[in-house]
């Protein structure tokens, strides 16, 4: 999995009839402080996350592997909000609230 | 997914006989704004995209996962043509018409 | 799938049973025009292409749905040889003869 | 597969149920001595791997053939414990204890 | 497939239990001439091949299609080996005895 900040949202009204009432969300890969640093990718939120949020998404047929993605024409998804990632011994991101 | 810009297309009439009546289209990884500037890949398009339009493909096994591509030897498939990104609270690529 | 030209092959004596009297092409992935600049895979041959040839190749488990290549160890296969390559409303690389 | 070094650990609470107990690791991809330089990546852990061990993980569909993370939406999963490895006849990392 | 070259090994005692018996071989990405210059990779050995030979493998999926490396937890494995390179007409590397 990688680990990402959700910055974005994409609106897409003419798709695959299988992705009808899914999320699109534009997450960037961060670093362990949990700031956007890296590639990009448009990920299905399948945990109910939202824009500023740092999660896990996963790639590939593994992306496909929720009930919410299941069959679907999907090649990533969040799969975990994320609420501490610690490095070296020492906490680095933390989510708030 | 990552999010492409069609900006051309490719013809090739030798070729498996299950890649038959397929619309190969030439995408070019964007921006947030549609500017094509990235990666660039060949993708079966799925809900009718044309060429200048912002779209999101599925790679890998996902690429399969739509009525045309299933069980085709396709890695690429365009299964959403894009409305509208918004990024960091701004609304940046806009459809139009 | 990407755009390759194919630049050589490789010979392999000693491999995988189910791999018997497959062709294994080096292919470059090349610019729209067909010249050869980017990554260097080797892919089997389920076409009929040849040396110099622009084609397509599909990877991962999409390069095991021929029916040459079904089921066997091989993530990189070519699926069709380009006949025509247009961007922007221009014709590039165009297969002679 | 790759060889990286466990550097962290990634809590998440809110999560798919299927995940529910595993484990995330956060690995860096490591050198032939043990040595973090490469590309990170968060992995569920297989074999009882603990921080600042050298590690092997496996990526994609295979990730999931293991008992733990068997149809779970998982793309990278530590398989095996590094002890030694050997480069060019001599011995690089090795594991003390 | 990548063409690579097989640089050295790695041991692992402690891992998952179908992998128990397979051969961890330390892949490095090379050139036509079989010069290691790329990316490594440790892969999994279905060939009985042996350091510094020149060897192809399969990734992803793939890479489990192998008698001895199905449903296990392998995303690289060498599937053939190398005895001859042909690149723009002329033999570049060729194994020795």
């Amino acid at each position: 999995m990688q680990l990402g900040k959700v910055i974005g949202t994409v609106v897409a009204s003419r798709k695959e009839d299988v992705l009808e009432g899914m999320k699109f969300l534009v997450v960037k890969n961060c670093d362990f402080d949990g700031k956007p640093t890296g590639a990009t990718v448009v990920a299905v939120d399948a945990v109910g996350a939202g824009v500023d949020e740092v999660v896990l998404y996963a790639s590939g047929s593994s992306a496909r592997l929720t009930r919410l993605t299941e069959n679907r024409p999907v090649d990533a998804t969040i799969m975990a909000i994320v609420d501490l990632v610690e490095v070296d011994g020492a906490g680095r991101y933390r989510k708030v609230g």
